[in-house]
This record gives structure tokens, C-alpha cells and sequence, in this order.
């Protein structure tokens, strides 16, 4: 049960040994920003392509038989419904996964393959937690929460764990994509002398509002529409706020055009595939948003772009 | 001085330690083709975007110190051109590159940025040796081939070195993308008891050719045009045949179509970009013209794409 239960750094170091076992390390791979030499973590390459494998994987994991007996229901974007599809697939447990009626093609496809069962809402409008809960009243089954969910962020935070043994010391910073904060929190947890940088779509800053003000801010009826499909969450959970009060710095807003110019600079000099939500954290090191030195790691988190729009993207850079 | 020397299994594994040295491993990642588990080695991530650093490293750490002052040479159409360059600078040694003018714009711009002088030429019509050739009557220096040069080889063969430690076994086979036969040539010296599959482009197996008659062969005068800028050679050198007519199985070809294919299954299933001739291995395990099996490891050699070409690629698909 999840009543409770927080995240820990125990936690985050057993979910590392977990994932270990069933996962390669995602590389750690050196760049070099406006002079400074750092490193970029290689998310994208998870077979998933997003982190999101992780906390999935770790939460199914922890399950009691009889939980896994009664299935799986997750609300998603797109990345944590491949992360829950790919960990119930491995593990036989089904799956159930709630997603916004315009997420990316390619997320949902993905989702589907996985053999997950995918219930579509409208986003605005319909509440995603509600449709979830109606799910769970009617047919059972254990929510597993993109975010707010103790084995979620552990798991989310082996990637901490992961790059801070891969580069042989403690990263000074992580600067970190954030949507509900679960990967932020997580990284908090792991390596707790790292420094936490949010970086959020502007107009989207649910967390950096969250950490400036101490409370849980909603997002605005009229936000403004961001590229950054995996960083929309109506808010952060008081889970996250807890541990990102304490550890996180102030949080960093990335614009729509300083996204699609990150994913240009990861596809020229990375030769890698970023969706938008993923070049955030890229995003703000290049434009100067937050600073980086050598033991800073950058965390590239998911690389399921839509291929009309990254070619429209990478083509405008011409 | 290269007269004579031939390339060597122990060069090989000189050149993995002088290269394991200063650059991480490329990943090896598993892939799933039609069901069967494999591995793609991704030299794409290469901090040159390419396996040519490989060679380039070997062969100019290789030389002598008058060898050095004298400066370096090299003919390419544009990854050994970077490798090369990258090399020569972190070596403080003069590069001098002779590339097609029709090259794509981001090698161009790559190998200057890596501050080595560029001297076009017009293909078809002028003759690459020959150009160098003068340049090297005129000015001196040495000459580095892109593949006809015995240190090249075994730097290349490198990969393979790599490939097997990551594995933790001797690969079944390794399908390669092929254009003089430099990276095929280095990791049948390597690994000794590994298939070696040759990919080239349709038209353009000028190494599937000297496999299948037993002497070298010169490219048409009116070859078809091929998207694999990088895997045009004029014709391979003797060096290369020696190693390939002992070691390789018959050659394949793969049209542009299937390469492109390839390049799409890259970016949606690895989140990688790779360049067409990059892509060449893969588009033949892909189109089931090289069979794969768990112990297989496929050349991921190249991904200096060039954006519009890139994006006209990707959106093709959708």
C-alpha cells in the first residue's frame, strides 16, 4: 500500500540495484557548453527511450502477489505508460493506462505494443485522476501515479545513483527535466550533497511555483500551450514538494524556442533523438539558465518525438 | 613510413588500449529485429559523430616526431576528414584535408571547425589520390589514407576489440557498413573468429565485387547515384582485399529505399540519428538480406546527417 510510505534514499540505492540487474546503464557522455566541459545523461536511449522505465519497473516490482493479481492503472502523457506497459509486460501483470487524448501517435503506439490496455481522455476538460479512480472503483487494481508515488521516485532516482557510479564522484548539479517532480525528488534523494535544478516550460512552472511560494500551485486554466508534452501536470504532490523544498534550487523556465534549439544541438552534436519535454534541462544549460561545470550532469530524459514534428524542427534550423 | 607494413591483429589491440585511453566506449545497445535479439554498437555517439576517430587517432599517434612536424594529409569525404582533423589537433600536428565539394555541408563545417585547412576537389571528375598527391609534392607532409593504411585498419579494428569486452563474448558475426573496407578490414584482424558481413550500397560494392572476382575493382563511370555519401570509393586497396578475401562472407548491397527505412527504425526505436551510410548495416539486418542471431553485433558507423536530408527522411515515413 502506498498510504504513507515516503520516498527514501535507501530506497532510491535498492530500486539502483533492481534496475541494475535488468537494465544497462544509460550512458553518461561528455559535452562541451559554451567551453565548459559536462556531461549529459542518455535517458533517451532507455528501451522505452525515456527514465520513466525506471519508477515503473520499480513500483510493479514491489507489488505483493495479490496486487499484481489485480492489475495496474497509471495516468500518463505517454513516457510513464510505456515505463508501467514495459514493467507489467515483463512481470505479467496487466496493465491499464489512462492517456490524454492528444499525446503524441508514437507514445500511444508504443504503449499499445507493449500490450497495455489505453483509456483516452480529453485534456483540458476532463480530470485524469478522476477517470483513473472510476477505473479503479470498477474493475480494481493498484494506481500507480506518474509522480506522487514513494516507489516512483526511488525509482526515478536510480538514474542519480547510476551516473554519480559512472562518473567516478558526486555531480555538483543535476539540471533536471520536470513535469511533477518525481525524477527531480528522486535525484534529491539518491545523492543528497548534488545540487537540484528544476527546469520547466514557461507558463508550466508548477514546480518552481511550488518551491517560491511553499505550496501546491495548479496549473492555470489558460496556461499558454508548450511543445513540452511530458511537462504538463495540472501540479506537483505534496510527496515531491517535501523533498524538493529542502533540496531543490529555484526553479528555471525554458521557452518553446530554446526547446526546439536544444534538440537541434543534441541532433548535430549528439547525434541523438530528444522529444521537447526531454531537451528542457539541455535547453537551459545552453541558453546560460543555469550554469554547468565539469561534474555537472545534464539529464536528457525521453526521446519519443514525434517524427512530422522533429522533422519540421530540426529542418527550421537549416 | 607505411611502405610494406601490413596491418596486424596485435596492432589491433595496441590501438583499442591507446584508444580506450582518451575516449569512452560507444555504447552497445540490444536491439530486436523480426523477434531475434542483437546488438547495435553506436559509434554514431562518437564525440566526431564517427568509428573514423578510431583510425585517425592510431594512425597520427603512430607517428614519428619529424613525421609529425611535417604534417598530415588526408583524402575524405568527410568522417575520416573529422577523425583525422580531431586527431591532429589534439596532437598539435598540421592537417590538410582533401574532400569531395560535394560533401555534405556539416562535414565541411565539422572538419574545419576542428581547424584543419580543406582543399576541394570536383567528383566525379578529379581524382582525390591525385590531388593529395600534388599537395604532398608541393608541401610535404604525410599522407594518412582513409582506409589503404595499415595503423587505420587496426585503429578501426578497434571497435571490434571494444565490442567483444562489452559483450563479454566472441560476436557470432558483425555486419558493417562498408566503403573501402578500412572498418571491415580492422575488425576481421581483431576478432579473428567473427563472421564478417560487408553492406554497400547498390552500385556502389566495390568490396562485394574484389570479394566475389579476387582482385580489385574500380567503381562505373556511370554508377548510380547513392544517399551513402560516405561509402563511395573510387575502388578498395590491396591492403584491404588481403584481410577481406580470407575473412569476409559474400558481400550485400542495399538500395537507398532500404537505408532510409533504416534510418526511420533508428530514430523511432533507438532515438539515434544516423547518417545513410551509417545506416547501410542495419537497412540489410532490417531487410533480412544478413541474418542475426544474439551474439550479433551491428555497426552503427556514422550519424553526421545532414538536417534537411535528415528531416525529409523522417517525415517520408510518417
Amino acid at each position: 500500500m502506498n498510504a504513507g510510505r515516503k520516498p527514501t534514499r535507501e530506497g532510491g540505492l535498492e530500486a539502483a540495484k533492481s534496475i541494475g540487474a535488468i537494465l544497462p546503464p544509460t550512458p553518461l557522455l561528455p559535452v562541451e557548453i559554451a567551453g565548459t566541459r559536462a556531461f549529459v545523461k542518455a535517458e533517451n536511449l532507455q528501451p522505452i527511450g525515456a527514465f520513466k522505465i525506471r519508477g515503473g519497473w520499480w513500483r510493479l516490482s514491489s507489488l505483493s502477489e495479490e496486487e499484481r493479481a489485480g492489475g495496474v492503472v497509471a495516468v500518463s502523457s505517454g513516457n510513464h505508460a510505456q515505463g508501467v506497459a514495459w514493467a507489467a509486460k515483463r512481470l505479467g501483470i496487466k496493465a491499464t493506462i489512462v492517456m490524454p487524448r492528444d499525446a503524441p501517435e508514437v507514445k500511444l503506439a508504443n504503449t499499445r505494443a507493449l500490450g497495455a490496455e489505453v483509456v483516452l481522455y480529453n485534456r483540458p476538460g476532463e480530470d485524469r485522476d478522476e477517470v483513473a479512480a472510476r477505473l479503479i472503483a470498477d474493475q480494481g487494481g493498484t494506481l500507480v501515479h506518474a509522480f506522487g508515488d514513494p516507489w516512483v521516485i526511488e525509482g526515478q532516482g536510480s538514474a542519480g545513483v547510476e551516473a554519480q557510479a559512472q562518473l567516478g564522484r558526486q555531480p555538483s548539479r543535476f539540471i533536471v527535466c520536470c513535469g511533477g517532480g518525481g525524477l527531480a525528488a528522486g535525484l534529491a534523494l539518491a545523492c543528497p550533497d548534488t545540487a537540484i535544478h528544476v527546469v520547466e516550460p514557461a507558463g508550466w512552472d508548477m514546480v518552481g511555483q511550488a518551491l517560491a511560494t511553499g505550496s501546491i500551485v495548479s496549473a492555470a486554466e489558460d496556461a499558454p500551450r508548450t511543445i513540452c508534452d511530458a511537462l504538463q501536470p495540472t501540479a506537483t504532490k505534496q510527496l515531491n514538494l517535501d523533498v524538493l523544498k529542502e533540496r531543490a534550487e529555484p526553479g528555471v523556465t525554458v521557452t518553446d524556442d530554446e526547446v526546439r534549439e536544444a534538440q537541434r544541438w543534441a541532433f548535430a552534436n549528439l547525434r541523438m533523438v530528444i522529444e521537447p519535454g526531454g531537451a528542457a534541462a539541455l535547453a537551459a544549460a545552453l541558453a546560460g539558465k543555469v550554469s554547468v561545470d565539469e561534474d555537472t550532469v545534464i539529464m536528457l530524459t525521453g526521446g519519443n518525438a514525434d517524427p512530422a514534428r522533429f522533422a519540421q524542427t530540426i529542418a527550421a534550423g537549416v
